[in-house]
């Protein structure tokens, strides 16, 4: 019976995932709101509220870790093509500088707000024995995230992408990813080492051990191995097989580190050679199960993950907070990083905004969080809310400036 | 540290089965037969018997569930793949008339015998309770079955695709496919009713009537909406996510009627429309990540259901007589049936031994026995030893056939 439901499971997370995002992209909105809308909607707080009995019957606790490793290879697959795809920002030293300041500005903000938050919300959020620190610099991450490919998408939907503020908000949101990812492994080395300096040098030794491996020895025998059997960028087989098995190892050291696979993921796919045919052959082959299968798997297990409490009369003041310094700490940080780079206030406002959106990044981040026992279920929820709300209000924010000032975002404006 | 364990379950089951591919390949083998042979090592049969505390640590009891759904998942969209790419063998009536003879007799022949054993192995081999007309039938199904998928790799690999005995092979594949997958259905069925025919009458008349449901209605529907979403033949995201679900409900509706999900996805795939843009597109968004990631995990898994007990003194008698029974049956069989057609000696015997090639069909087939509890451990190996021996054996038999009468195999006698 076991498989009858994992299929049934299967079935109803994709047909869920795919009526909200349709029903989302109807709106407007990049299809992934939908699929991580559709994710709470099967959890405890919706689906769980309404049918209680049902919801145990096709969630027993028993049945999740058939769905976690669907989900967990799912992200893992995911995340190594967003490492493949991350690029540092071309162009002109001009675009490059101005980059680097939103990117600075924008995280340096709502990291610093998040950190303000944490001593308001420590007491009643935090998981007992999560000591101070840990706690209100996972904060600081988690309010910093810009999700690079949700941005991508939303540019491209939108015909941004050639535009100045297309490529300046791409080329920071390129930086913040890499940034925000060594800040995260630090912080959760930290968290996972407890209060000794001495376990957290042990993880963090590890994980600059790992990085200097890959990047000194994996990724210039990577290149090689390519160049001798994907001369003309085609993966077969053997090299498919290969490039997953290393990204499998990678994933694995990291998870070993107490760290999370996603780093190693993520790390493997950086170190692969800037060829475009190679990075778009291997999307093909990994992208159409891994993002269309088993991405809303995992968005279901985040949904699982929730707790209604998020929503208590106690609790709402803290989601308010949490969803105002995270909207101002990016729009304001990344509109003064465009500003203090001679933009005028449309363009930075609406850089601000696409830097506002965090989509599945964010997820990934606060399910780390979740895992690795640094924030609770209610304190997940309400990030997990917060990532929607603002990665849904890009849009509408970008149609707000530019019925202000058109010329603003308007594709023409492309120097 | 349960991910950590299933990715280094991954790496491990990756790396052995492409080993092992590349070593039978170098042999001159189908890359298939390694990736079977890599599920026997990692077994308790091989690594099992040598480090039996390293077997333990790498595939505790409690991880398997999360290696199913990997592995359950990934031989359901196999197999919906396989029924995508079935189609009614083309050509001149002459050859197809031809190739039913040939499905025929090499079906006929080795069921009969598979029944004719089946007295000598029901009492020491059958699981307590299993009565002895389903293990007879499951014997002769077990031993009729030729592996389309694999038959096409061999025949490709020695470039006879297009001449006499590879179409006459390849369309006679095609229908014991189709044929065995009937024939399979009806004995689970049986099986799983246990002695009651209105138990059997219920899981006949649901699989009639979803046939039903699928060719009358669901074929149609799927044609005209492949005709409006994907005039082109590019399945979109949203084109393969819907045809995913459907392929996953065919799947848990088959699993519900006690037969087994693979049975849901195959039909399935036999109602897609025959068009080859589209099955091309989709074969190439799935089979990546299902037949190079998922399908090494299913071996794996159907390696670790083996058993030592199959190479015992008392053991090796039975392994020998349905390796025997197995062989015999197809090749004199098939040949008998191309013999029939008026094709020469050579030529017959070399259908023949193409016929006996079982590959991963022969896997499928007898995990559904092992699922159902038809077979036990002891006699899982066996058949799958069979299956190994007789795929691995048509290579060399084409080549001993080729080399006493050049002729009869080479690609240039295509009519």
């Amino acid at each position: 019976m076991s498989l009858a439901l994992l299929l049934l499971q299967l079935a109803i997370i994709l047909v869920t995932a795919r009526l909200c995002g349709l029903a989302l992209r109807a709106l407007g909105q990049p299809m992934v709101i939908g699929e991580m809308a559709a994710g709470i909607l099967l959890g405890p707080i919706v689906f769980g509220a309404l049918f209680p009995e049902w919801h145990r019957q096709l969630f027993p606790p028993a049945s999740l870790p058939g769905l976690a490793s669907l989900a967990n290879i799912g992200v893992v697959l995911f995340m190594f093509i967003v490492g493949a795809e991350l690029r540092a920002p071309s162009g002109m030293g001009a675009m490059l500088s101005a980059a680097s300041r939103v990117a600075l500005c924008s995280m340096v903000l709502p990291m610093g707000l998040g950190i303000a938050i944490a001593p308001a919300l420590h007491p009643a959020l935090a998981p007992a024995g999560v000591a101070f620190w840990p706690f209100a610099l996972f904060m600081g991450v988690a309010l910093s995230i810009t999700a690079f490919p949700v941005l991508a998408r939303i540019l491209k939907d939108r015909k941004l992408t050639r535009t100045r503020i297309g490529q300046l908000s791409l080329g920071a949101a390129g930086m913040v990813d890499a940034l925000a990812w060594i800040l995260l492994a630090l912080v959760v080395a930290l968290a996972s080492a407890g209060a000794g300096l001495a376990g957290f040098l042990r993880i963090a030794l590890g994980l600059l051990l790992m990085v200097g491996v890959v990047f000194l020895a994996v990724k210039p025998l990577l290149a090689w191995f390519l160049r001798v059997h994907a001369p003309d960028g085609t993966p077969s087989p053997m090299v498919l097989a290969t490039l997953v098995i290393g990204m499998l190892v990678c994933a694995m050291l990291t998870e070993w580190l107490h760290l999370h696979a996603v780093f190693g993921a993520f790390l493997f796919g950086i170190a692969l050679p800037r060829d475009d045919r190679l990075l778009h052959a291997l999307s093909e082959r990994i992208e159409p199960l891994s993002v269309v299968i088993l991405m809303p798997i995992f968005f279901a297990l985040a949904g699982l993950g929730t707790s209604a409490g998020a929503f208590g009369d106690a609790a709402l003041g803290a989601l308010g907070l949490i969803l105002l310094t995270a909207s101002v700490g990016k729009i304001v940080g990344g509109a003064a990083g465009a500003r203090m780079s001679g933009y005028g206030w449309p363009e930075s406002l609406a850089t601000g905004s696409l830097m506002n959106s965090r989509g599945l990044m964010e997820l990934i981040v606060i399910k780390v969080g979740l895992d690795t026992g640094l924030i609770g279920a209610e304190l997940f929820t309400m990030l997990l809310v917060m990532a929607l709300v603002t990665t849904a209000a890009t849009g509408p924010l970008l149609s707000l400036i530019a019925w202000r000032r058109p010329a603003a975002v308007d594709r023409n404006t492309a120097s």
